[in-house]
């Protein structure tokens, strides 16, 4: 396996960061995410769990398969096929195509409380509509929400509440500009799996219309604290959205709110939906979606051709193959591995339990992120692109899991001396990687 | 040329309407618009001009070509072929696609007053997101816009003003529910190419902070107006944004306000910059666009390489071509055409002076939609898929428009016919079509 540095990488993300701001359009694709300086960055082609670098050197990604959306691996034969059959015959033309009603079709089937879809082409813009058509349906305004819901300004209106009101959903240390403070007290987070808080939100709050929660993030939500948001939510007649981007076809045929027996009104999926193509999808109660019709959502490129392809042979696949087993399996996997390799090595972690998206926290704070970057920048001297958590997909199999932690064992290794030795940054060649959402700005 | 019914097109929308709200993602590919219950409505493959719909029918596309996105035809085979290339080497990974920089620093050698770019892949999403940079940038919330700019919260709140204020911007009846009350007053419309009515609306909201128009729709926008805008924006320090997404690549290698020297701080573009693949781009002063970093922008699906694939092959085969040049010409010839034709069969109709979307109004206000209804019904039998306006593209030959006439020719007799005699609605067989965007509702 090829391991050359990553000097066009860098240099093309040096030309980036001059034209785009920040570099990209994602933050989690964003170099000092992982190692500073020294990460490949760009990619020229990449098939199955391998990636060719810009430069030419081959990686395993043991992290983030384009942030989950690649669910099959990447370039999964028989998907690219259906794409560029249907990219062959036209994709954005003045009648439509039918499979935005054969994938609608599709997801009500497998949403069986569902009536209705409405299709987008990133997980944000679901999430907006999603929004648009609750708050139409139900005439309130007001949402109360938990965990990351992404870059709109119905979600960021949350940071009006005061200081840091997203701390504890993905996004420390944000205060977004740009966010009308006319919408100031429309979005109302409350904590993840915490039933006084959510009571104590709704208390405050009794306006509110909306219920918005995440499928599940690095862990599940505990029945529980689902139950008291459905027993609310019926009772006051709420709106309740379950926003599945992350956790969506990772755990069944569709999100995670199946394993709960959690009743949303509403589901928001996107990501792994397409296999790595742009598709979205709110799919919801008929009554809820028909307020779809009292308001404007309309897009050109909502109708584009390929996403609604590659949506279709996705879920065909991931059904056939009830890819979900193998994703489940596979993360277990690598979390035992984790597990068992970091008590080897006495070191200290903490492998969170939603398996499809399976996550190591190093238990020693301070060093954390220290040891983060440490253990990425070993890993990618192995021929791995590994962070604290992997996307599980199709293409991981036992092999290249087996293998990978073959390589953790040695990084533990170095780990473990570093932290003997105290000497984390010495060993590091580039400043530590950045946490989480929390640098926003240069 | 096959001209066959609509039965498998009808009945396919019909299983639309039950599982997706309006049947699809976009007003204007809804059969309403066109001729209810007998618009062909799906199609399986499309090529140059031509079209095959589900029913095996063939059709010339004089209409819509995508709503403007498929500029170069339908499946250009350049363009397809380096998308399809694309796909085999995956689209969405833990890397970065190196053509989003490559598109990014094409954008600014096009667009020579700016110097940063942020993607996103629908044209709705780049408006919200220029809004947002604009809004961060200069600290004000409040927008004054004319014309159409989409489904997103931002552009609706104008419709909270009060009853039928989007009335003169394309969406006139629209009363769209689930936008917040809170962002009333923060998006003030006024009218196109009027100045007195631009002055009364900076006059009466001394807060705006954010001047917003469209490139051009039916009608250019005049010098005055302009220079009117400028003037104002540079005396109070407002954001400029110019929505090229309907106009832009059609009279320009860029935006149309290229033509008038007009100077925004930010442009958008979307539809045909991707030759119908879902790409759209802010494009903005390197300040401005900086104030990108100051809030949070971010999405996993605008990170998909496709689009911008897709983008760069588009944008080089348009400028190799010098498209605009093939687009005024044909576009001409098509508004010549009609007047001409009108003239001979004692029509009156008045044609708009925007070229590529070239566009005619029957001057009969009354029975203007039965006149539109008829002319498209004539058409499509006549193997024509045709409305009152044409997105020209590059695949629209002089050879496809003299054919093309010669059925107007055939049709406008029909129509003048049927005025005479005062029977337009007997010789229909279906109701007239929808309004524009009127008809929101079922």
């Amino acid at each position: 396996m090829a391991r050359r540095g990553a000097s066009k990488g860098i240099e093309l993300w040096s030309r980036a960061i001059k034209c785009i701001p920040g570099g990209n359009g994602l933050l989690s694709k964003r170099p000092e995410r992982y190692l500073p300086d020294l990460w490949p960055t760009y990619f020229c082609a990449a098939k199955g769990v391998e990636i060719t670098s810009i430069d030419g050197a081959k990686y395993i990604d043991m992290a983030q398969m384009g942030l989950g959306s690649s669910i099959l691996g990447y370039a999964n034969a028989e998907l690219n096929a259906a794409v560029c059959e249907a990219v062959g015959a036209g994709v954005n033309c003045t009648l439509n195509a039918p499979e935005e009603v054969y994938l609608a079709e599709k997801l009500i089937e497998l949403n069986p409380f569902a009536g209705g879809v409405r299709f987008a082409r990133t997980g944000g813009e679901a999430m907006a509509t999603a929004v648009r058509i609750a708050r139409a349906y139900g005439g309130r305004t007001q949402v109360a929400l938990s965990g990351y819901h992404g870059w709109c300004d119905w979600y960021l209106a949350a940071t009006l509440q005061g200081e840091n009101s997203l701390a504890s959903h993905l996004l420390p240390g944000l205060d977004p500009k740009g966010v009308p403070p006319g919408l100031k007290g429309t979005a109302i987070p409350f904590l993840y799996n915490d039933i006084d808080d959510f009571e104590r939100v709704m208390q405050e709050n009794p306006d509110v219309g909306i219920i918005c929660i995440e499928g599940a993030r690095y862990d599940f939500p505990n029945k529980e604290f689902l139950d008291a948001i459905t027993a609310y939510s019926r009772k006051k007649g709420l709106v309740v959205i379950s926003d599945e981007i992350t956790s969506g076809w990772r755990m069944t045929d569709g999100g995670v709110y199946k394993i709960n027996g959690f009743q949303p009104d509403i589901v928001v999926y996107a990501k792994a939906m397409g296999g790595g193509f742009a598709i979205s999808a709110v799919v919801g109660r008929q009554d809820v979606m028909d307020a779809a019709q009292d308001t404007f959502l309309s897009s050109t490129m909502w109708t584009e051709r390929v996403g609604f392809v590659a949506g279709l042979k996705t879920i065909e696949i991931l059904c056939r193959e009830k890819a979900w087993d193998h994703l489940i399996a596979i993360g277990e996997k690598i979390g035992f591995g984790w597990s068992t390799l970091a008590r080897k090595h006495g070191l200290s972690i903490k492998v969170t339990d939603f398996k499809p998206l399976i996550t190591m926290k190093f238990g020693d704070q301070d060093k954390s992120l220290l040891l983060q970057t440490l253990f990425t920048q070993e890993m990618l001297e192995r021929g791995y692109l590994a962070a604290s958590s992997v996307y599980v997909s199709l293409a991981h199999t036992s092999e290249v899991v087996e293998s990978y932690l073959e390589a953790v064992d040695a990084v533990f290794s170095v780990l473990a001396e570093a932290l003997e030795k105290d000497d984390i940054s010495k060993r590091l060649k580039t400043r530590p990687k950045s946490d989480a959402f929390q640098r926003l700005t240069r």
